[in-house]
């Protein structure tokens, strides 16, 4: 701020009075802090642009595909706080995926000769879409390195299936779907002859690969699988293809690419689903249509320069090129010249010099409005794609490469927020981690109509960032807990699901089956004996309703990990060659009885000559005592909670509660918890009755978990009645 | 803002002409994106706090335990941005951990019987000491799932050692080290048998592991190793073991931790010192004191109640225990009571009473003073530690457990900020991302002598987060690149490394040795041929200089992954079970040419009659004519680049730039990037003479890139002379 004069500072003395000294006073410390830690006023816009308040929500979430780690990363706009990783193509230890026996069945799909790639290279992903808008059901992800695709679920954030290219043994790194999601649309990246064991290059092909998607949906589950029985590909020449779009409205059918052999590039256009009726033949068991037929569908455009992307305007009537200068093509002229190979000025639509080497062109709401990144000129373009001219542009520090606005690739662009790829300033711009830093990407506030602001430096951990795509966050809707017993990566229940009582182990020769199950303070079995060199596996079902009431699990040094999440069943396979005595345990905190989730492995030597069950746990006469003083305390606590419940029933019941929708909705909810607890509660009695002084304690821990739960929905059903009521406080 | 009257108005309106429209109207920008996004004027402090400007840099580095993940974040304070995921006890595919074959070597050394965990549960990190402060050098984990110890360098921050605790199969996931780092200290957790086959719970015991760290430091290079064979363990009684600190200053020597037994909480004591120097047993090939010897050097202190972590005092003269209330124990009275069994009553300096379930303590600057979770509270009480007396306090929307101040393990604690650890708000402060949330915590903000402020929501994904430790970042003096050819892990020049020119493949029998090497634009050689079944390994040099230069690689479909950081040497090995062809390439976005960067593995299928060799790459006329045009492009702009550089040196010598040293190391850098560059030339120039063009292309924009990277840091030397001799423009 400028140095004030006497005069101002007395019309400031003057508002101090007026407006009351807290807030000069608050003013005065963000002046302050901004000093101290050399803020700009654009500085301080920015700050209050980003930060997210306690509790906010962002309005976007956006998905990344790691490049080199075989995640995805979500992360909110405009907050930029990453949210999750998700394992893809790679094993995730958080979540355990690639470590049990569901997710690690997924992976095995996805080799066509048993052998799993431990990584993966995604760049682009791809949103599901219903009629040419985000829908909020699937992402889709390439993996280009070992030819992959993957499907993931919105509905819970967990892949669900990855498959392998039956043709091509590498791909261009990225997922695009047609506009009702028929098919999740690959091609191969460098040409080679195709998976078969050929080596003579001079067979080097390429393929394009439509994967059918069957939709399986309804509320909460999202069952769509890719279907390889109803996929196919198209037989493609020896060129080496890189980025890529579908048509949508009034190019709807259609396929856009770029392409480049011997030192001349081109955009080759498709019409998909003409060449989806053709005859196929058959590669590696896989559906194909051959070039000389498929070449009648095809058209290859030259281009006057290297191009880096393409993109499909929103409404589908334009393909905008980013090349030296951005190239407009008018897609009805290109559809009028498929079977023909014609130059980029014999389709175009115009071109717009926007800057030197253009790298990526993106969209917004606003009518003909695009972007683009003059990569070497440091700046962003806002132009009209129709009456080919520039708008407006802003100068950044850095060199921006690929861009993203929220929802741009779908027919519904958003205009407030733009992403920007940084491929070369983090030396500048980063503290030093050693040799190598994070990738790092721009937010761009493009909200005015004259002016964008670069305003958030975002890090991307363990990645190497290529492209980025966001949705509404409302869209998606995600669950909150599985049916009991469901496997997440089918959808489907599991065969080895337990309920509460039904808890055993099997054993049939060496292969062992522990049933397990999970809750908040026990892991039951808490004791399980095998013999070395026995196959176990522990089959766990989380019990819990509660949101977020995730619990893990490992046995000690045998590497396994499984993450089980409200009403998840999953199993952990391996063989017990370590004899000794192995502790298991919850490895996610999960309440405050999480260390009491805890269990032994008893893995018998070879030879061993002892009986078995000898390890049942005896507790000695004052450890007894101790757990029949904390039950007793517990008891106590217990009918005091049932006295505060019943008293915030009676009070819903007079006031007649059930009048108000959401209130009643609260009280069934409460009521719901009050009747899960019921076997809590018989258990608790049953080992009270036993003299079993731990088991009777920890399950009346468990019954009042349930209860305060129930108390707590109540007291905000209470809440809300009072506020009906015009009862507030 | 409060509705401001007309008086206030017209006050106002006299202000815009004070102080110019501009600020005001930045002003009004910024109350209007507040009440859009619905901030307070607390949340536009908190978001000018922490914001980091373009280039700003955080003041802190912190390392968090990923809890389930086995890697470890950093991240900075107070920007919160994650800047780095490293694996430590788990593959990440990222910078190749787990998939090279140095860290592959790494991680087997970390199991006794070959077989290496997938999977590491690692809660609280240690940095080195030296005299009690943090140096910068190291960093420590502990698995406990896993029993292993890992040592980071912080000089590239890598993983360096990972070994397998030779006695326990749990661990408390902490890791801690002494003032000078000459052990780091691990506890068991859960009691067992000892490994040895043993069954018998009847034998369970416990055990502490002094693991030896042998310093090797120099400029640039720490080469500090944990000693297996220097190490040793201490017998315990099958207590369940929890929490741990080192003494300093007034207690140095003396390690302490909590324990329970039969519903029994202690504090433990022991004189390592006094240990370390009694007779051994070996156990596993592993010295160890039993406890019969070990226990006149330690004591037992019984708490009154359960407690959760105890801290030493930055002086060394209190240890302080989270329980109920916070137990402030007299360090010099535990000490001469070694040997024997006390109440906390006997030894104790007194308490303070801080409210409900206090989780953590954690110390800052200012004298005596500490800070205590309150967890059933929801509050954050600032104490002084000597006097027994509350400060002051902040209320949290959170029930805050585990608590760090940057440095507030070490002897020198800073002042500024507080992170608090969340375990249970996240459904209510974050957006759904299905049935599992990520990890979150807070940063306080404790500057102030007389108020604190919770200003900052992290997320902490792929995490279930206990620890954090934070240092200053300048601390820390991260290198750029290695000396070429570096085996990182050891430090090491690799056995393996490769010089430009001396790129070949050597082969014997079916074991196929690739000395490869990696620079901007090339990977050398572009074409192996090997057989189906042949055991291949690519070793790689990273030939560049210039920061963050890092190279990735991988051969499609093979599903190995390398990070070359600059000077780095790595090796990936396989076997080529796959017939076909794979091409291979850079991974990481490295510079225009990155697309350059590709070859071609081609696996001959068992059987296979035509002769070798018949893959070198055919160019046909007008791809050489094209590469022929490139290069004599290229060698132009060469020419006009040298020219650029010849003026600046010129003006450079002209002006004495001798005299300035930093001027001076900015010129003798540029000289030593156009030296390198040497041997580019030599390439592009035979290249041509072969008319070899593609070849000469790449080498002559290979020698062009150096050049720019010399002229630029000769363009900023000038700027800086220019400086120094008031040319200023």
């Amino acid at each position: 701020m400028k140095r004030t004069n006497w005069l101002t500072q007395s019309v400031l003395a003057a508002l101090i009075f007026l407006l009351g000294m807290s807030e000069i006073a608050a003013q005065e410390t963000v002046d302050a802090v901004m000093k101290e830690r050399g803020l700009t006023d654009k500085d301080k816009l920015a700050a209050v642009k980003t930060f997210m308040p306690r509790g906010g929500r962002d309005e976007y979430f956006a998905l990344v595909g790691t490049g080199n780690s075989g995640t995805m990363i979500i992360y909110g706009i405009p907050s930029m706080r990453i949210y999750k990783y998700v394992g893809v193509f790679t094993p995730e230890p958080w979540q355990g995926y690639g470590f049990d026996d569901e997710s690690q069945l997924l992976l095995k799909k996805s080799s066509l000769d048993n052998r799993i790639p431990n990584y993966g290279n995604m760049w682009f992903p791809a949103f599901s879409e219903t009629g040419g808008k985000y829908d909020g059901k699937y992402a889709f992800f390439t993996d280009g390195s070992n030819a992959r695709v993957a499907l993931l679920g919105l509905d819970d954030f967990e892949t669900k299936q990855v498959l392998s290219n039956p043709i091509m043994n590498n791909l261009f790194p990225q997922a695009v779907v047609t506009p009702n999601t028929e098919y999740v649309i690959q091609t191969g990246q460098f040409p080679h002859p195709w998976k078969n064991k050929e080596t003579d290059m001079s067979k080097a092909k390429n393929a394009l690969t439509f994967w059918f998607l069957e939709r399986i949906e309804k509320e909460g589950e999202h069952k769509g699988r890719i279907i390889k029985e109803k996929s196919f590909a198209v037989e493609f020449p020896p060129y080496v293809l890189d980025y890529n779009d579908v048509g949508k409205g009034a190019s709807d059918g259609m396929f856009f690419g770029l392409a480049s052999k011997d030192g001349k590039y081109y955009v080759y256009a498709v019409d998909y689903k003409k060449v989806a009726g053709m005859d196929k033949l058959m590669f590696n068991n896989f559906d194909y249509v051959p070039f000389d037929k498929a070449k009648s569908a095809v058209s290859f455009i030259e281009l006057p320069a290297k191009a880096s992307t393409l993109k499909v305007s929103p409404d589908g009537k334009y393909v905008i090129v980013a090349a030296d200068e951005v190239v407009v093509l008018d897609a009805a002229k290109i559809k009028s010249n498929l079977g023909k190979n014609v130059k980029a000025s014999d389709v175009q639509h115009g071109t717009v010099a926007i800057g030197n080497n253009v790298v990526d062109v993106t969209f917004d709401y606003r009518k003909n409005t695009a972007y683009a990144s003059a990569h070497d000129d440091s700046k962003i373009v806002r132009f009209d794609y129709v009456n080919l001219k520039k708008k407006d542009e802003v100068k950044l520090d850095f060199k921006p490469s690929y861009l993203m606005t929220p929802q741009g690739l779908s027919s519904e662009p958003h205009s407030n927020y733009l992403v920007a790829v940084d491929k070369e300033s983090y030396v500048k711009n980063l503290p030093s981690t050693g040799p190598v830093r994070p990738s790092v990407q721009h937010l761009i506030d493009i909200s005015a109509d004259d002016e964008m602001a670069d305003i958030y430096t975002m890090t991307l951990p363990q990645a190497n960032v290529y492209g980025n795509v966001a949705i509404l966050r409302t869209t998606i809707k995600p669950i909150i807990r599985y049916p009991t017993g469901t496997n997440s990566r089918t959808g489907e229940p599991s065969p080895f699901r337990t309920l509460a009582g039904k808890e055993r182990v099997e054993r049939e020769g060496n292969r062992v089956h522990v049933f397990g199950t999970l809750i908040r303070s026990h892991i039951v079995p808490e004791i399980v004996e095998v013999n070395e060199g026995d196959i176990v596996t522990f089959h766990l079902t989380n019990l819990e309703r509660a949101e977020d009431e995730t619990h893990g699990f490992t046995v000690d040094t045998y590497g396994k990990h499984g993450s089980f999440e409200p009403g998840k069943t999953a199993s952990l396979t391996f063989v017990a060659d370590r004899a000794g005595v192995f502790p298991y345990y919850c490895t996610e905190f999960c309440s405050a009885l999480h260390l009491e989730m805890e269990g032994i492995l008893l893995v018998r030597p070879k030879g061993y000559k002892g009986k078995t069950g000898e390890m049942a746990e005896k507790l000695t006469p004052e450890q007894l005592a101790k757990y029949k003083e904390q039950y007793e305390k517990k008891v106590e606590v217990i009918k005091q909670t049932a006295d505060v419940i019943n008293g915030v029933v009676k009070y819903l019941k007079e006031n007649h509660y059930e009048k108000y929708p959401y209130v009643k909705a609260l009280v069934e909810d409460a009521v719901d918890q009050l009747n899960k607890a019921k076997f809590a509660e018989e258990n608790y009695k049953k080992y009270a009755k036993e003299k079993k002084w731990k088991d009777a304690f920890l399950w009346a821990e468990q019954y009042w978990q349930y209860q305060v739960k129930a108390a707590d929905v109540g007291l905000r059903a209470k809440k809300l009645l009072d506020e009906k009521l015009g009862k507030e406080e």
